[in-house]
């Protein structure tokens, strides 16, 4: 059943090849003064810098520009955001990116008039922005994180060694968002698989909770569905259109708060993967894929009816003959072929991980109660080991 | 693949068994003056309408009724209800019922700073509103058309025998909706089961059309197959919250324009249907059910691929030594047998229609072209003696 909620939210989305011109549209709707903030400048190679600052200039705007956006944003990053914005007087934070740049905006938009240290905060106290908020709208270039129409906005610190998302309300989630599956084609394979992998795992850590029959549950089927056909014909045809603009689309209902209505969720392998993530500095998607089967083996026996859901519904497994055990490991392993078969990375060996950094990425990971098992350190630990 | 499009749904839902205290949370968002809008007064029976009262009371509204609402909605009866707003200075309309209040409310709202008579203006020549639109806000109390969360406004002239729906944009989508699946319960069963079926061909209307890979179509099997689920139990135990709730949710997402993003649509069941209704007055669902099956055999040559779809993905049809149309029937046979299970209208005769009434219902009935085979004249005819 589907216990108390609300939802609303009011980001506006332009989907398509021909997106980018509603940028004109919404520009207007704001003051003069835009912050165009990118990351490590693949829009200047690829084209898209040169249209976006087109469409700015010709709407009469003064830009000041935030460039080096890292793949994972930092504290230190985040300060130096929150200067040139102040410096600006920003009345639109446009980024141009992936979901790093658009989580930056976000972390950027609560800070711009707010006098305290931004990682203290909201990422350290937890608070929620108590200032003005400054607009975000953001230009996608990469499918992955949902950011686009969420309030997430993941930081990384690395003095403390911590990378944490705080996700905050309807009135930080970007007021428009602009996606042009075409803009993502330009990425590296290894960055469209691991976006993809981020928003399949986006849908399992929404999935894997509660016991109840729900629609949301329903919609995550249906959306891991295309993820996983999809995938498949993007990793052999990454100009496949197709293929590419069903992946954006379904990364945007991956994470705006729909599949989670009315029910628990997980995000254990968020909590681990981004725990590797802030001693690695490893791509985000590939540390929850470096995680998931570990986590996942130990926390079945405790959700087995969900697990023997996933692996008929989602997988095909036929049950007949089965016990409930066989049949959710044989969703596994389903989900490991696929998972192989699109390459995304299998071990955090593979991604700059060691045995002594074990210890610390355990202390760096934050447990939840909202999946099938509460982990205990030795839990965490042991998961750690067999992802190694 | 997904075509361009743009998607901005900015109404606040407030779900539970505890939603209707988010009133008081809305109210002060409006002005004083608040018109309550009703149907026949099953909500006085109910409690619902003295709950509504009080809050309304406290929040200090000087509130105007307009009760009366009838389930098809009549263009005098409109008339009637831009007079009470205009005279009130309404600032809010506040619609309480199922989604004929709700339609009715959006066709007030966009009338009462209008000069000219509304029917003319919004249903014979389809204008948009170039007037202030008056807010609206609803509390439903039967899951069904979607009208909590969409611009859409059916009205019916009994003069012109014309049932028309005018599909508003956003700023005519409520302002926030109250979603009670109790609220739902006192319902009687041929009502439920009559929202039900209008739930579902609200989904096949959607999804019966194109042949592309999609993510909207994917979304759209998930919610088919978890109506086609609850509603089972829901027949059976009314009074199952579980059940309930996911109906009333699945109803929502059904035709917030969600699921027809990037893809061509086919609503020639609710045209034929809704022509039916200008004629019987019969319950919308009703009409809808009464014409479907006829109606997709007639197209199902034209959309062979996407309707053995719809029998091996809702349906579990297992396609192995059989023909695709043979697949494509049994999942016809399956639709059919789920229609006869939770009980809906299998013929026009049962809704009062007459052979004499062909012919002007045929007339009255609108032809799209976004479905699988624009209907001639002669297909129309027989799809309606076959419907009868």
């Amino acid at each position: 059943m589907l216990g108390n909620f609300s939802y609303h939210n009011a980001t506006k989305l332009y989907f398509g090849e021909d997106s980018l011109q509603y940028l004109k549209q919404e520009l207007p709707k704001y003051g003069n003064n835009v912050v165009l903030i990118y990351g490590g400048g693949s829009i200047k190679k690829n084209g898209i810098y040169d249209q976006v600052i087109a469409i700015l200039k010709e709407s009469g705007k003064n830009i000041a520009e935030d460039a080096g956006v890292m793949p994972n944003p930092t504290a230190d990053k985040l300060r130096e955001g929150v200067k040139i914005a102040k410096a600006h007087h920003a009345d639109l934070l446009l980024a141009v990116g992936g979901g790093s740049c658009c989580d930056y905006a976000k972390a950027v938009s609560v800070s711009v008039h707010c006098d305290e240290d931004p990682w203290d905060k909201y990422y350290a106290r937890f608070e929620e922005p108590d200032c003005e908020i400054v607009p975000v709208g953001c230009i996608l270039t990469m499918a992955g994180t949902g950011s686009e129409m969420n309030g997430g906005a993941v930081i990384t610190n690395h003095d403390t060694k911590q990378k944490i998302g705080h996700v905050f309300g309807e009135e930080v989630m970007p007021k428009f968002s602009i996606l042009n599956p075409r803009f993502t084609m330009s990425l590296p394979k290894r960055q469209m698989v691991a976006g993809i992998y981020d928003i399949f795992n986006h849908i399992c850590e929404q999935y894997f909770s509660g016991e109840d029959d729900n629609v949301s549950d329903d919609l995550a089927e249906a959306l891991m569905k295309s993820v996983i056909r999809n995938a498949l014909v993007a990793v052999d045809d990454p100009e496949n259109y197709e293929a590419r603009s069903n992946i954006m689309w379904a990364a945007t209902w991956a994470l705006n708060t729909l599949i989670s209505r009315g029910k628990t969720t997980d995000w254990m392998v968020h909590m681990l993967g981004q725990a590797a993530g802030a001693y690695t500095d490893a791509t985000h998607g590939m540390t929850l894929s470096a995680v998931s089967l570990p986590y996942y083996r130990c926390i079945m026996p405790y959700g087995l009816p969900k697990f023997r859901k996933f692996a008929v519904d989602v997988w095909g497994v036929i049950p007949a003959g089965k016990t409930d055990q066989e049949i959710a490991r044989e969703g596994l392993a389903a989900l490991e072929n696929w998972m192989k078969k699109i390459g995304v990375a299998m071990k955090l060996s593979e991604l700059g991980a060691t045995e002594e950094m074990i210890e610390g990425i355990a202390d760096a990971t934050l447990i939840l109660d909202g999946g099938y098992k509460v982990l205990d350190r030795g839990e965490i630990v042991r998961i750690l080991k067999e992802s190694l």
